[in-house]
């Protein structure tokens, strides 16, 4: 029954994909700006319905960051709008033509982006992202199936009710963007096997609720999240850059993705920079966890345990390590880093390039912050999460990432010889 | 026990992609024509063990076919050698930055083309995917574990035994190059759920062989395959053209996936290019299976069923169908396509650009054979398969689809607002 429902909404979808497909960028970015406007003008709607998920996350003894993620607000609905606004004036990738060459034959062959289809969101708590993946999906041709939290369930229908008012209004096939309107677990499982009716699968939420859909998935996945970070400060660093950087990467937001975990320090430099920089980790409220040698240079670090050099705190907790030299940062890095995001501070030239080349994550930096790996930040203009898998998409993934290419051949009456 | 051999094996590979990550293109393309040579000049060892194949294979009575596509003769292993004498040829897309572009924050931001690391190849009968798959996977500096099908085996363990030796000649990392050396199945299943080992899975076989990857990976596939191809011959074709490019689809190489199996006709030019048609295709031994109006027209015609627009002969049968006009043609593609190469033959330029737009598929012609579709036919120089599914991936791959990218950030000093 549950199966039978969300293959009608596949099957819906599917059909509604090959009318997006051919939409003008024109009309699309027209739906776009009418949504931004509905969610502002119905705002009392979404506001009554995220009252009902806060009372009832209230009543289940949701912890306060959740619920802070689960509120919506005048303001905070006033972005989402925004956001769909700023997509709207984005050029739009679907028809680029990326190359086109002649063949011997005197065949032309190009490559041109069109949408990927069906895109299905499985994500957690934060309703805006009901609006923010619809429009992504809208702007790029794809039909969209999405799947919320079941905190943010009485706010996500709301939003994608009015989506969907907007959609019929504007003329849109039925079924450009559908929520899936049960609480019952077991849909996840349904979604992730329809590989029939759905392209691609982008998971966001946190560690479980990725490997869950990696393990049973047939519709292919891209997979988002886990940054275990790490910047290291070489012996050549310039230290007046450095400690910035470091600050920067654990402090402006600590609970997010690409914010930095371990710091590996030169053990030349290591008494002449984590001294001060210790001091200033610890005014911002840090807790450090140090190797044998950092608890001696930092007295009021406590010593870090194998585990330290493995998890993702997402908190304000930094680990400190001492390497010996350049090759045991690398290999550290190797050893525990997730491929989110790593960092070498130095003026050495031929370290930095080296560090650039061969250290494999989705980004690598030379003197700069690592918080920058963002989809706005890299002036892609929008962003759709952040990749961790090497196929399809790596790092932020921003409007061409969510089309895929096909092949066109100008033939004037060629056959294979 | 045997997952553990098995993920003995994936952690080499791992840290063999690592060397080989950052292995100069010089050095790649000496190890290719060492092998090409080697391959050469220890080939009885190839023939011997392709020979054992071939009697084990004949006492389990395999069929002519599949006992063809086992078979290496002299001239085999010697296309195999110039197979990858080409490949050293080729340009190395590892390294290559594709774009690079600086932010107002200063940063500088660029995607470089990267080894997708280690690549996992599941494949049938043919032993000279051995070399062909090691060799593309060395150039583009991945690590591969290759698991070939039990007929071929001994072939198979001759042909990476003699890679291995090269390579350790070469002095490559142990686990460059590795064959699973065993014919139990389960193995399969050990390798499609070693995400930790593997970056990507490609098999290459029959629709059952796929389908069991897809169900039970959680390693990220690329499917490649099936090819339930069309012509569509518009009103206004040439039919001068029309006829040539049906018959080449047909005839050239029926058994494989971008052969044409069903032709869509257009009613106002059935009668006066139907039979002259038929007469070429029953000559060269063609079956024909028609809808009513096609039955009429050609006499030998015999009645289709529904299901003859659904399968893929790879055969010399081809299916024909009378449409009223070009919206049932496109429709009848949408409805039974499988999304691998779709041809129109029109001289009507609307038709042409419509058709190459609206229709959903890996190569969308307009008045060429669809037996183009191939990675050298099209210039890439080789072929790893042709990808059916929209991730990473569509249609003929080559070596830039063995690669994935990373962005790279040249900063001084910046820090994230």
């Amino acid at each position: 029954m549950l199966q039978e429902l969300i293959y009608a909404q596949g099957k819906k979808a599917r059909r509604a994909a090959r009318v997006l497909a051919n939409l003008s960028s024109d009309k699309k970015n027209q739906v776009l700006l009418a949504i931004a406007d509905s969610l502002e003008t119905k705002q009392d709607r979404i506001l009554a319905a995220n009252e009902q998920d806060l009372a009832s996350g209230r009543e289940k003894g949701l912890s306060k960051a959740l619920l802070d993620r689960l509120l919506l607000t005048e303001k905070r609905i006033k972005d989402m709008a925004g956001g769909l606004r700023a997509l709207a004036a984005l050029p739009d990738p679907v028809g680029e033509v990326t190359e086109m060459w002649t063949r011997p034959s005197g065949i032309q062959v190009g490559k041109v982006r069109v949408p990927l289809g069906v895109v299905g969101i499985i994500y957690e708590a934060r309703p805006n992202v009901t609006a923010d993946a619809a429009g992504l999906c809208l702007k790029t041709g794809n039909a969209i199936l999405l799947r919320g939290g079941s905190e943010a369930f009485n706010s996500n229908q709301a939003i994608a009710a009015i989506i969907g008012e907007v959609c019929q209004e504007q003329g849109l096939p039925e079924g450009a963007v559908q929520l899936i309107e049960t609480t019952d677990r077991e849909a996840v499982n349904v979604m992730v096997r329809m590989d029939q009716y759905l392209d691609v699968l982008i998971p966001r939420g946190g560690a479980g609720l990725i490997r869950t859909v990696v393990e049973n998935a047939t519709v292919p996945v891209i997979q988002t999240g886990v940054g275990n970070c790490h910047i290291y400060v070489d012996a050549a660093a310039d230290l007046t850059k450095a400690g910035p950087i470091v600050i920067n990467a654990k402090c402006q937001r600590p609970g997010v993705c690409n914010a930095v975990e371990t710091l590996l320090v030169h053990e030349e430099i290591a008494k002449a920079f984590l001294p001060g920089l210790a001091e200033e980790l610890l005014a911002e409220g840090v807790e450090l966890r140090g190797c044998e040698e950092t608890c001696r240079i930092i007295s009021r670090a406590v010593p870090a345990r194998e585990s330290d050099w493995e998890t993702e705190y997402l908190d304000l907790i930094l680990a400190i390590k001492v390497v010996k030299d350049y090759g045991e940062a690398v290999e550290h890095i190797s050893a525990y880093g997730t491929k989110h995001s790593e960092a070498i501070i130095t003026q050495d030239y031929s370290k930095a390039r080296d560090f650039l080349q061969r250290v494999d994550a989705a980004a690598v930096y030379a003197n700069a912050s690592i918080r920058f790996t963002d989809g706005f930040e890299f002036g892609l203009g929008a962003e759709i999460g952040i990749s961790t898998q090497k196929l399809h998409a790596r790092g932020p993934m921003g409007l061409r990432e969510l089309t895929t290419v096909k092949y066109i051949i100008y033939g004037d009456g060629q056959i294979r010889k």
